[in-house]
């Protein structure tokens, strides 16, 4: 039986693109199961698509295999990867896509073994004729539809050591206080940070203070619904992380914030 | 072999939550067909879901199980619901999104038997750590893959008597006119009325008048292009409701006409 | 086993028209593997719906189904088409949305036999109650399903010798100079031409000029990251037409180009 193949891109969810790469795979692993994880990433930021892939990932059975292209750099001469990283497989440009999958999550505690990379430069696993501007279509899907219909990672290419990452900032807890930022922005304006719910452990809910864009929110809360419609609330969301949020409204516009934006989190001391 | 699962939400069409949903379902019923009804709802809008819910069911064939999640109340005390009603099983908070799916259509005459609710309570069939804010993940989506892969509804929780529901308004038919309003407005702006084709039965299409905000239809046509572009038509639409447009346009634009909005039918008293 | 079946249509990405078709499909042949070609096509656009289809149908394996509802004459007399052209199946009404698909390519320089057309009568294939709004789903999808289960295109009805066709621009090449016109513009705001790579072979790729909407372009790229971010280029894209974009943002916004705007190719005469 094959592996399921996700599908992340930036192609839109109104172009033919992630269909054309759908076509190559049928053509090539007819028992393909394909699911789209999205399409709407904002165009070339492949910071958001990191997060979007890492948090949706880990949803799915082990052995997965996961076609992330967000390839801004696509005809030029970054590497195509594809790696086996805590129990999933990606297929992605080398632009720093695999930072979070790679990692074992938002704070990069690491997978269990096998971590492995590899360079994807077997031409035999690319369609015949690769265009220089379709490389999700022309090198992406083959390789994916290969690997989900029983080819090895190995086949495709050597081993690497060190793939491209971008840099993820690390919350920082002192006596008192937790300094972090907003890791991630979700389509309702939702503002997931990157502080782990484990960071927060031992700390009364209801002592805790979140500062961020100059507003105080005091409290955990459970649910959105625990706050009136138009408040705003903090609580632990569904990737496991501190996030801030409006009941019914965007908190992005309410508060003008945005990836980057600083969040101190502060607590009495015990 | 499993049984098909639709998926509906508000999650919007560039989210990654219904993919999240989807992992979890592949990874407890591999063998599961699924397929998006929609993550187009107008967010938290029970009463655009449950229409679009109930009249897109009926396509489906017998005992397919169709997940809606549109939930304000996420971690809040709402129900979750398991139901069989019309020939088909449905999963989804008890917040009215069941309202039209269970009383057999839009008059809501009432189903054939069988006709069971459940409050689904078994905790077996969640995942292992449930979030505050993700229940789609957490619980609907579980408890729909063990319903596609063979679980009894029964196993789910004990049976319930009544659910919430919306109050379904009920066109009224007199002599010479039927009074209405609109149920639904689609992406296109064409405005589905409660008006049922059955209550237009005996009338000559070519002497009815349709009034909605302050214009006058007359006559009923078949499809879009028995008028010019442009120009305000009536016809019994797919859901077998009578419907208003604009040929190429949105009639909700034009007619500043919105759900609620009353519509009257009249017609020569024979 | 059965056949894949795709789906275009211009009914939106947020509708769930698309869904009433797939319940439709898999109510009658449950095997179907159903993929998403796009629900995007802006609203009752043929010319636009018949690049999408034939430049996407082509990465799909050899008799791949491909239904496609672009239909703003639903329910007036136009006809519905079967046909079997370029080693795939289309069903579509006959309203021009098979021009590119049924000639062979953007030039129509013709596909290799055998290419047929059905004209689709057989009330047997139908759903029982056909709407007069809603052909996609009480005609088209039964009509696929049948297909990919196994029925025949002489089932659906008598074959046809002409179907409705639009006039397809072609590329004129006289000494030094290509005259040709843009043919489609995808989301991204790029400029698809009509001018076709085999038609710039011989030419050294430094020695050409684009020249559109008064701008010049000297010179083809091979992608977007040739040229610095906000700069225009020309490039043959993944269609194998040649194409105009700008490296991150949109062409057709900053030229204020559009279908049908002229493009001409200059080079030196040998």
């Amino acid at each position: 039986m094959s592996r399921v193949i996700t599908l992340l891109t930036d192609f839109g969810v109104e172009s033919t693109y992630p269909a054309q790469m759908k076509g190559v795979i049928l053509g090539r692993c007819p028992s393909a199961t394909i699911i789209d994880l999205s399409h709407g990433v904002p165009r070339h930021n492949v910071r958001a698509a990191a997060f979007m892939l890492a948090s949706t990932a880990r949803a799915f059975p082990p052995e997965t295999i996961h076609l992330a292209v967000v390839d801004p750099q696509v005809g030029g001469p970054r590497r195509v990867l594809a790696a086996e990283t805590c129990g999933q497989v990606f297929v992605a440009p080398d632009n720093g896509l695999l930072t979070l999958a790679s990692c074992g999550g938002f704070m990069c505690e690491g997978c269990a073994p096998p971590v492995r990379f590899y360079s994807v430069e077997n031409r035999a696993y690319f369609r015949t004729e690769v265009s220089s501007t379709f490389h999700g279509r022309d090198i992406f899907a083959p390789v994916a539809a290969a690997l989900s219909c029983g080819a090895k990672l190995a086949d495709l290419g050597p081993e690497v050591d060190s793939i491209t990452r971008f840099n993820v900032p690390t919350p920082d807890r002192q006596a008192g206080a937790i300094r972090g930022e907003v890791l991630y922005l979700d389509p309702f304006g939702n503002l997931v940070t990157n502080i782990p719910a484990t960071m927060l452990e031992g700390i009364p809910p209801e002592t805790l203070g979140v500062q961020i864009s100059g507003a105080l929110i005091r409290g955990l809360s459970k649910s959105y619904n625990d706050v009136p419609a138009g408040w705003l609330l903090a609580y632990v969301g569904s990737a496991g992380l501190l996030e801030v949020a409006v009941n019914r409204q965007s908190a992005a516009s309410r508060l003008g914030a945005d990836v980057e934006t600083p969040v101190r989190v502060t607590f009495p001391v015990a």
